[in-house]
């Protein structure tokens, strides 16, 4: 299997294929279509892919992938909850407004996908949240944390971070940095109760 | 023009039509699915809509006839900012969980609209946005918000609280009103300082 992580053509073959599946559709979005955006030929392209559905759930994954590489793995080197929990929104808040936000946007589209494809996505959504729901839960037995459910909770900050692919405009007044910031905030604050 | 606000087989229509449009894709549903999901004939749904954009379009419409007659327009009769953002929190969740989550979704994928149809949308989607960042503003002259700008917080709520259509499941272990209080409870924290 294809490693993304270090193949770096492979990565902007599924980061441009997500830009042009999210603006058309994925039904309405030919192979074609992505191999022009690519300035390669279709052939070129099934170089690194086998099929449309094959390259959604490429795609899917790639940005599973990224979010271990960059989110999860960093966030298990972190033995206090607090900050283990300010790392992951931080680092989730910057994946999604670094350019990935068509990838954030279509790993929620999983219907064109085959059962078994399914159901990898579905394990892979289910070990971030709980991975930050884990989080959560040894705040809460610390005492540290609002009365809020622990599952509520998790969805509920993947979906102010994952909501940011939706509306984050690079030429907004904020930069990426400072919206990562602000969102940091906010969903910690949600969550954690305040210090003496 | 139809009134959904008052017609109850229109709003009928727009839910189930929704629900199909989700699960299928927008591209892939057919007029004639979503007339045989609610039991009619194809010139029997010809009745309620025009085509198969416009009949997105009216979905759209109709969720945010929704909001503005169960979230904003209620909030507009509360004077005090707090409470104001308190109500239109809890009541957009309620809104999202009884049952309209896939009118939420499709909110989302405007794709498919006329350049004119997109128009309206986002423009309804502004006066959403507009209103839960005036009440932030207000709290913010009033020192009573955290230091997050008003922009990034207002599209942040409205993220966790859409996101709820995407994970909620009836058959769950918290009831759609113990999801939405604690939805509310996070949101309002997350922004809102402490007092005292």
């Amino acid at each position: 299997m294809r490693n993304a992580a270090t193949d770096s053509r492979a990565a902007e073959v599924y980061r441009t294929a997500a830009q042009i599946i999210v603006a058309k559709g994925y039904d309405a979005t030919s192979v074609s279509d992505i191999a022009d955006a690519l300035g390669i030929t279709k052939a070129g392209l099934y170089h690194y892919i086998k099929g449309k559905t094959e390259l959604l759930f490429e795609i899917m994954k790639y940005g599973f992938e990224e979010l271990e590489r960059e989110v999860i793995a960093p966030a298990r080197g972190i033995a206090d909850p607090e900050e283990r929990l300010r790392a992951i929104i931080a680092a989730h808040a910057h994946l999604v407004l670094r350019g990935d936000g068509a990838v954030t946007i279509l790993v929620d589209e999983a219907r064109a996908l085959t059962p078994a494809q399914n159901r990898t996505i579905t394990r892979l959504k289910r070990q971030y949240i709980d991975t930050v729901r884990g989080t959560l839960d040894e705040l809460q037995r610390a005492g540290k944390l609002r009365g809020v459910d622990t599952t509520v909770a998790a969805f509920s900050i993947a979906g102010a971070i994952n909501w940011l692919s939706r509306w984050y405009r690079p030429e907004g007044k904020l930069s990426a940095g400072e919206i990562a910031a602000n969102v940091a905030e906010m969903v910690f604050h949600g969550v954690v109760k305040r210090r003496r």
